[in-house]
Formats: C-alpha cells, sequence, structure tokens
C-alpha cells in the first residue's frame, strides 16, 4: 500500500492554492491518498511548523509522507528538501527551521535535496513562477516519492544532518520546587499555552496534582502574570473561568483556563522572551 | 465495506488535534475512510454538536460512524459512549448532551460506555494525558469499530436510553394564526436564525408564501425585532437587503436577510431565552 | 477508475451544510472520491468561484468533475448546469457568472441543464426546500455523474454555450513601458494583489526583474497609490515589509509586500474599479 500523505502549510483554504496543489498530486498518481494537516499554520511561522510535526507525527502509521510548506523564503537559496526520520517517516519541507523539534527528538537518519531538474512540475505554463514551491516541487516531489516513481535516494542529493537550519531550543531548569521554562506555544483555539517543561520533570521537581503552585510570567523580563494556580488532572476539576496548570496531550505541562482562554484573559503569547517560572 | 468514518469536533485546524486524531485511526486501520464533517462546533457547545448531527446524519449511508467530540467535561466523570441509532448509525460522543437531538427524533437503540481498559489508545507516551480524549478515546475506539476489530458489543457495557443526558428542547406552539417558537440556532456564515418550527405546523397555522408575517422576536421577554416579513420559497425572490421568512433545508422556517446576514444586521442569538411570535 | 469529485463553496464549515452535502454524493456512491477545493469563497461572490476554478482546474487529472455552489440565486430561474470543458472537466454550477474565465480561457464544449425530475435528490423528507441546491442538486447530481449512473447527456437537455452567464472581463492595456490593468483578485491569505496582466505581455512593454517600476493605484478614479515597486523574482529576495511587484502563481503580474500584507497595509481592494498603471 502506498504511503499517505500529510499536508501542512500556511496558505489557509481561503484561495485556491491549496487545491492546486492537491491536483498537481493526483495528477502525479490518482491512488494517492491526501489527508489535510492543517493549513492554518500562522503565515511564514516555521516555528509553529516545526512544532505541529512533533505534536502529530508520531500518531501516524510508519512511512507516512508529511509535506509541510511554510515557506517565506521561497526562490531564494533555502534548500528545498526530504528528511527521513529515525522512527520512520519522511518530511518534504524548505530546510527553514521546519525540521527543528523532529531533528532534537527522534532525530532525522539522513536529507535530501531536492533535485529540481527531475521533481518539478513541468508543462503547465507555470514555468517561470518562483513563489509557490508547494504546488511545482513539494507538492510534486512528495507525489513521486508516494507513488514510487522515485525512491528516497532519486530525490536528490543528500548532504550532512548537522547543516539542518535549527531554531534555537531552550531547555527548562528543574530545581527542587523550583522550574523555570518558556512557553512554547499556545493552542490558539482553546487559549492554552503549553510550556517546554516535561510533566515528569515538574514531578521530580516535587509538582504533584492537587498543589496550588506560584506561577510567574515574564515578558522580556517584565512580570505579566503573578499567580497561585491549581495543577490538576482535567479541566472539568476546577472551577469554571479558573486558570489551572494541566498535563497537556504531548506530556508537557500547559496553561489553561477553564472553559475560558488564558491567552486572551491574560494577553500572554509565546516564544523564547516568554518566561514562566513555577515555585512552591 | 468499511463503514465511513465522520468527524466533528470544535478543535478548529488551528494547530495539530485533528491531524494527531486522524493519525491514530489511520494506525488502527489504513484502510479507513475519514471524512470531516465540521471542526469548527462553537467551543464547548454541546447544543450545537447535538444539532450538527441531526442536520446531516440522515443523508450519510447507514451504518456510517458518526464521531462528536465537543467535550468541556473532558477527563471528569461524565460518560464515553457510543451510540446506535434507530435508524441505523453509530454515534462515538461524549454523553454529555451532544445526542439531545438525535435521542428525541430517530431515536437511540442502545447506548454503551467505552471500556478504557480495551478501547484506549496505549503506547504513544502519552498515558498520562486526560485532556484529549478525540485522540486517545473515541478517535481510537471509533477506528477500532469501524473496522471490525471490535463489535458493538465489544465497545464497553449498556447502559439504559434513558440515562443519556439531554438539553430541554422546546416544543413550538401552533394556533391559528399565532406560531410561537424559539430561534433554535443559526447558521453562522450566512447570518440565518434557524426556529423550532415546521413548515409543515406553520402551513397548518395559516400562514403561506406571498403571506406578509407580524414577526417579533424577544431575547427573554424583551422586545428586540418587531416587523412584518413577507414569507417566501426561495432568497431571490425577494428584494436585496430584506428581512425574509422561509423554510430552510431540514423544513423548518428561518429567518434571513436576503444577500445579507440577519444575525449582524438585527443583533439577534439563539437559544431558548430567544423567543420568536408570528401572527397575521 | 471513477472522477474525482472536487468541491468549491461559499458554505465555510462553520455549520453542516458540506456534511450534508457530501453524505448525499457517499448514498448514492460509497467509493467516490470528494476533495475539498475551498468552502471559503466570498459569500455570494460568483466572480472569485469563477477565478478560482480556473486557478486549480488545469492541474486535476483530465475527467475531474468539480462543484461549484456559489448560488446567491438559489431557488430562481437562473440554471443549474453542469458545463463540459474544452480541455477534458466538467463543471457542476449555477449559470450565474461562475463559468466567466473557464469560458474565456479554456472554453466550454457543451453545457447542459440539470434535469430535475431525474437529477434531484428524493426522499429525505426535504421535498419543499429551494435554498440547498448543493445537497439536493448539485451534489447529487454530480454524483450520479461521476459514478456513472447518468452520462453526460443525461444530465439534461444542452442549451447554446453563447447563453452562459458571463462577468465582464477586462483586458489590460500594454504599450511601450506603460501597462495598464486592474486589480482581478486578492489572495486574502497572504493580502497579495492579482493583476490581470500576463508577465508576458509586462516583458513586451519593456519591464524586466530588477526594474523599479513607478506604480499606481486608482480607486474609481482617485489615487490611492503611488510608489516606486522594484520587480522581483521571489519573495525572499527583497527587503522585509517593503512592497513588491512580482509573477504570481498564474503567470500574471501581482503586487505584494515582503513578509506582509499589501492589501491591509495599502488598504487595497479588488474589482473593475481598481486600475493599476505601471510606467517606467
Amino acid at each position: 500500500m502506498k504511503p499517505i500523505l500529510v499536508f501542512q502549510t500556511d496558505f489557509t483554504y481561503k484561495e485556491g492554492a491549496v487545491a492546486a496543489m492537491y491536483g498537481v498530486v493526483k495528477s502525479v498518481d490518482r491512488s494517492l491518498e491526501i489527508i489535510d494537516g492543517t493549513h492554518e499554520i500562522p503565515k511564514f511561522d516555521t516555528w509553529s511548523a516545526s512544532y505541529r510535526l512533533r505534536q502529530y507525527m508520531k500518531f501516524w502509521p510508519k512511512g507516512t509522507i508529511f509535506v509541510s510548506v511554510v515557506d517565506p523564503g521561497v526562490g531564494t537559496k533555502r534548500r528545498a528538501s526530504v528528511a527521513k526520520t529515525k522512527d520512520g517517516y519522511y518530511i518534504v519541507t524548505p530546510d527553514n527551521g521546519s525540521l527543528t523539534h523532529i531533528k532534537r527528538t527522534v532525530g532525522i537518519e539522513e536529507i535530501r535535496e531536492i533535485d529540481e531538474n527531475k521533481n518539478r512540475l513541468r508543462g503547465k505554463g507555470t514555468e517561470g513562477v518562483s513563489i509557490f514551491h508547494g504546488r511545482d516541487l513539494f507538492g510534486y516531489c512528495a507525489a513521486r516519492l508516494a507513488s514510487g516513481i522515485i525512491s528516497f535516494e532519486e530525490v536528490g542529493p543528500s548532504y550532512p544532518v548537522e547543516e539542518i537550519v535549527e531554531h534555537p531550543i531552550y531547555q527548562a531548569n528543574i530545581e527542587n520546587h523550583h522550574v523555570e521554562g518558556i512557553l512554547e506555544i499556545s493552542d490558539p483555539n482553546f487559549g492554552n499555552l503549553w510550556t517546554n517543561i516535561n510533566l515528569k520533570d515538574f514531578n521530580k521537581a516535587g509538582f504533584s496534582y492537587g498543589d496550588i503552585i506560584s506561577t510567574k510570567i515574564y515578558c522580556k523580563d517584565k512580570l505579566v502574570f503573578n499567580e497561585n494556580i491549581l495543577f490538576q488532572a482535567a479541566f472539568g476539576d476546577g472551577e469554571k473561568g479558573k486558570p489551572i496548570i494541566y498535563n497537556n496531550e504531548l506530556m508537557k505541562i500547559g496553561l489553561a483556563v477553564n472553559m475560558g482562554s488564558f491567552t486572551e484573559e491574560f494577553s500572554v503569547g509565546f516564544g523564547p522572551e516568554w518566561k514562566v517560572i513555577f515555585t512552591k
């Protein structure tokens, strides 16, 4: 059975770009199965692209091919690549930081630069287009790989894994009853915030469900949030409208408002400049 | 042929939750067909979840499995269930009001609580997660059921249909040239409002296409809208920008503005506190 | 192999309309493959519907059936039709301007009006509904055609291609170092604007990558934008936040802000009243 193609982009469905890209895939091989990962990665946000791959990749069957096109440098010298992960998946993506989390966690076994002479769409009257590689390069090459028309080796020449472009990753600082981390990303729908602190480390530092924990959030060293919050197992356990600390779906510590939005209520964002400190 | 899985949630596609859930399904059985019902149910809104199932379920092939995850009580004591409807569909859902309309109209033949010991995802390093049952419980169990790995009986123990959690349902009051109902729900895209009044009853009360009908809308007994409106068969029959009464796609009486938005123009919402009275 | 069905509508996924429509398709023939083109065409905007078909149609396998339902006149006398294009695709659509671009470019070979007596859904208790032809007419008829239950001839009677409803199309005016066109449409996600000027004509007029080009935009003859802009091959070549002229994915001249939004930054829209003049 041919591998599934899972797509994530920042294109949205507001116009015809996704449909053009999927049309190319189906024209390569009618039998390929296409599934939307998401087309709502924030515009140009290669950090989120990287995080989302980490969030959902491992739940898919081995061999699944992920096509991630968040590509602010389209048409410039950034590499267009296909990575093979150590746990047996493929990621077709511009090499622009989108591979950060997967490289750091499961690891990249091998990476190849797409040979545009062999693996780029021709003959649709769009040869001069240098702004839409999702359609003409990534989608097309991924379809050829999924279909078996080309092998991974035929994608193009491999290059050292060490050359993969990475965003900086921040490690949480774990001490007894004192944990410092960053707000790594949000859940933009429910308004929850996800830290870079593992539940396991949080527990090791002495925090358990039921604890009231002093929580300080700093933005560029300015204190923007300072409350004592209950650490609890499920949203519904707490009082409606109250902030809580919880274990998120990736086994990391998160912040939420029960039936509300933490990000909106407290005007809190995410990224390296958003530090969080939990103490008892 | 294995049944289709149709998903509806309040997750949106803004992050990776849907992709994680679908990955689980495909890992259970690569051949399963997944279709988006919608992932834009308003957050925590089990009433809308219930209404949407009623809106589209009957148009699907018998045997289709609907997975509805609007789950504000995730991780608490609400039941995680699979219902079998009297007209031959399955609904995998938290038992939290999401089954209201289907139970009241076509009826539920049998309902079973999902046995978490047998039908919950294990081995992905997410065993402590109690906030994302869409991925670990509902999606996983639905995939096993669709695949034939488990029968409906193997979902878990059945419990009395009478115990299903329901929202209150309001019946319209039908008299000669006087109909009282509520605004049950909106079409959030086009800004139309749908009442709980059947076209059949509306006709019985003496209203026909072409009639000018006195229409009063009350919010908590306060009059917020009071106009004479034309009852007409199609949007395009009327004047642009004018409010109309029409027969909606579920054969219920609706309110719209031709080429506009009734909800926005007149700041009207929906729910039990939104009463509408039509008189001649 | 049965043709793919690609759907585009202005329904959004905010409620259950798409799910009802797809359920009808799957009830006609379980094996049909449905793909979302987009459900986010701006409400009632048959111009955008027409443009999007042109944007992505040619990338799909020959024989693909496109179902386009942007239908402000639903239930009125506009024709419900199936068009066969000269390059071998089918479009199921209200004949309301949605065929404009395809007719003018690749051309329509034949068009047939859907016979509602044969090709309209019956027996779901929705016979009086005249406001949702996506579900009851277009989706249903398209499914029957894709499935092979009916041939193109059995859709209904053909009518002259000349009778197809069209929006006016504006041609760009090309002179030496002076090009006048209109802003035909936007990319609502990235905030780019697409003109009706072909790259080929732009080059012919004497403009090349690297040129600084005087760019004036008028709305109803009022000057709203007047800057000298660099014409460049790729977004990433330029300075962040600067406007650029570029060749879009359809080989037409576009306007963008590198890593920003032209439409938002300069409050520029699209349509026949939005004129653009490039001079050297």
